[in-house]
């Protein structure tokens, strides 16, 4: 059931101990603002603690430091923070589902599966909406939630950049600066800062990069070896996808990963205008409208010809 | 002569007729600046605009429209807009040094160069500084002052992401934004999209690319031949001080471009702790702490041994 906020605030008062979820693959957003509550109901007085993701990367251990458990404690209230719905749960939390009773999120597709959900989703990020339940509970924001947050709420508006960034991003994002968040720090190391290896390997696609159809498509792929040679890891590869949808007057941005068995796999990413997923459906993958994939198990060259024909055959471009 | 706040607005009051000057290589600061003063001294009733700028690139004329003259006006009060020193002046205003009445500007190097000067160096954009003297004014601000203004405030924090980023210039955007600038619009053109010929130069920057002191010390250098190999103006180039700064671990980032004529112009950012304009004073430049500059007449080869020579000297990174 959804709720308001006061009587989501009402529901946290009232339980002693939590254990709050993330989502799989987990992001800034959902790790910064568990992190944030999970503090807050501390500084409450509460037992609360974030159930280890097996899914999250290195880089965000420093926000988790002191919160995480292997496992459910006992008795604890399961509250899932930014998760739209239970099918994004990581492995070790499948066997919660149907036992969460709280749920904070800004998703607009939130399914609605907790207890009480409280569901904002004008709000960029959920950390906008941890902010705002802190406040109501009357925990002043310390230096470690503040970083938290602005973790948050840079994350989910690609610092700023997104169309869903709103004033009330940018205030709190000037309200958790003042609270004490490391934010340059946190810029400079989820938005500006890359590893020696990524600038190589998006040195070596940019070489690589082929523009056809008079500008409007890119294609660029990456290989074992060009992984190889630039020293890279998954950590390094994050996104790369974004890289040739970068390109001004490009309107269909082709992606080719080759995976060391040889297998390829498409990202496509397109204009209004252009449907990604029709286009990726001619080679039995799917998606969103304006990001879509496919893989193509014969590898490399034939994934760059079956997608620039099922391009050519949707939309014209050739 | 500096001045306070109040000083400054009585200044501006007590003149009918202004023309605004901005600094040579133009940016989304000083224009974006200018152009929301230029408009709102117009709804002050005011005679106002704007000298042409001759390097001022195509993507800001919708900034500018309507707004600029190719001479100064009979009579006209000149006001420079974020400008430091008269030295950087675009050549069709370089006869007007020696005469400038009024100056708005953010930068701690400001020469006092003008006849009363009102300088803001806590403020991360000149921007910051145009909001505050409109609001004194009593002027409301219009939707194309906000897009202006945002562009300011944007550029100069590399979209909020640069240290200099306070919590004023978030809430400052966070105005604007309700103001009805075009944040998405002008977050997708100025930091989302890059030309061809833009991506080009990068992938050969990334190619060229030293990296010394353990990783620490970064350097480029962009050439008129690199230009030209990858089709690349002016337009191309903005910012382009910044890429060697985007590598992990980079403490000190130097980007050296060498004009046509031979000379070279140095860009120093830095880490905090790292004073830049420090260093660059060692080769008569000069700037902020984490950004400043330099010029080298005698060419690439003598800036970069000078600014690694005062960067060792400054910082003990050799």
């Amino acid at each position: 059931m959804t709720t308001t906020r006061s009587d989501f605030v009402s529901a946290i008062r009232a339980q002693d101990s939590f254990l709050l979820l993330t989502h799989r693959r987990p992001d800034g957003d959902t790790l910064g603002s568990a992190a944030a509550l999970c503090r807050g109901l501390r500084a409450l007085g509460k037992q609360a603690s974030i159930l280890h993701n097996p899914d999250a990367i290195e880089k965000y251990s420093p926000f988790l430091q002191g919160l995480t458990v292997p496992q459910a404690p006992e008795g604890a209230v399961l509250l899932a923070v930014d998760i739209a719905s239970e099918s994004l749960l990581p492995d070790n939390a499948r066997p919660l589902a149907g036992k969460i009773q709280l749920c904070i999120d800004h998703h607009g597709s939130n399914t609605g599966y907790a207890g009480l959900s409280w569901v904002q989703p004008e709000c960029a990020a959920c950390g906008e909406l941890v902010i705002d339940l802190l406040e109501q509970l009357g925990v002043p924001i310390s230096a470690a939630m503040a970083s938290a947050l602005y973790l948050a709420l840079s994350t989910d508006t690609g610092c700023f950049r997104f169309s869903n960034t709103t004033p009330n991003t940018l205030r709190r994002a000037a309200q958790m600066q003042e609270a004490g968040a490391e934010t340059f720090a946190i810029n400079q190391q989820f938005f500006s800062i890359k590893s020696l290896a990524r600038l190589r390997l998006e040195t070596m696609l940019g070489e690589r990069l082929e523009v056809l159809a008079g500008g409007r498509i890119a294609v660029c792929s990456l290989t074992p070896e060009l992984m190889r040679v630039c020293g890279a890891t998954d950590a390094d590869i994050e996104d790369l996808a974004n890289f040739p949808r970068q390109i001004e007057g490009v309107a269909a941005a082709v992606y080719i990963r080759v995976l060391p068995s040889g297998e390829a796999k498409i990202s496509l990413r397109t204009d209004p205008g252009i449907d990604a997923s029709r286009i990726c459906a001619h080679l039995g993958g799917g998606g969103h409208a304006a990001a879509a994939g496919a893989a193509v198990p014969e590898g490399l060259e034939a994934a760059r010809a079956k997608i620039l024909d099922a391009i050519a055959l949707e939309t014209g471009l050739a």
